[in-house]
């Protein structure tokens, strides 16, 4: 069981934008900070933006700004927006085959898993994320405004 | 999020012998109710013996048989068993490279959600799975012994 790198990454733009609070950054500063693909976390950008999380801010001192203050990004609703396929086992997908389906209760039982799960991640935000660390973090991601 | 396949199977396996009760079953058998892979299946069928979830019996009249009853299988215990990788994101691996780990909570915080998924799931039994439908599953699965 594995969430996507595209979730992963969608995280860690947030922490990235959150640590460095009022100061712009770039797609290129947070790829090479964490050493991931510019294009892929082009796209992720893209749909963290989509979804309201991050706003672009174009021009000469254009650059990424959280939308939302992070104690109000819960990570439950996050993970579930960036997640694409939440198709647990065979049953969920629309092309299933298994022949049991119209009498298994599989699917129900772990729909009620899989809602715990979130239940859980949604008592957390992206300001608990950084937590006490955000001094920490800002240092490890050689953020200079904020260690300065 | 996906479980894996092996872990559906491991599923499908114990719905088909709590289905057929004392009956002996055959991985043919069930490899050709599924529709699935005889050698995958084996390898399923391998691992639930090894955990003691399946006795095989050898010899003319063997084959397969629950080796619990089905009230006591906990549905959290047995994905916790048969799905060998937890790593949700890139973090919980040995060789994790995101730099901010030794300061982020992202770890602590999908570990507390997986254990609610864990949790919620360890509330049903491989009897609940089958619930008061175990003859319209002996028919899906054509079990002759249940609907004679």
């Amino acid at each position: 069981m594995h969430l996507t790198r595209f979730t992963d990454y969608s995280i860690r733009v947030l922490i990235y934008l959150a640590a460095k609070g009022e100061e712009r950054s770039t797609i290129n500063e947070i790829a090479s900070t964490f050493n991931i693909s510019r294009n892929h976390l082009m796209k992720v950008v893209q749909e963290l933006s989509q979804k309201n999380y991050v706003t672009a801010i174009r021009g000469k001192h254009g650059g990424l700004l959280l939308t939302r203050d992070p104690a109000s990004i819960r990570l439950g609703g996050l993970v579930r927006e960036m997640e694409h396929d939440m198709s647990l086992v065979e049953c969920f997908h629309e092309d299933n085959a298994c022949i049991i389906t119209p009498a298994c209760r599989l699917q129900p039982i772990l729909n009620d898993a899989l809602s715990a799960f979130f239940t859980a991640l949604d008592r957390y935000t992206l300001a608990d994320l950084l937590g006490n660390q955000q001094p920490q973090l800002a240092k490890l991601m050689r953020i200079p405004t904020v260690s300065a």
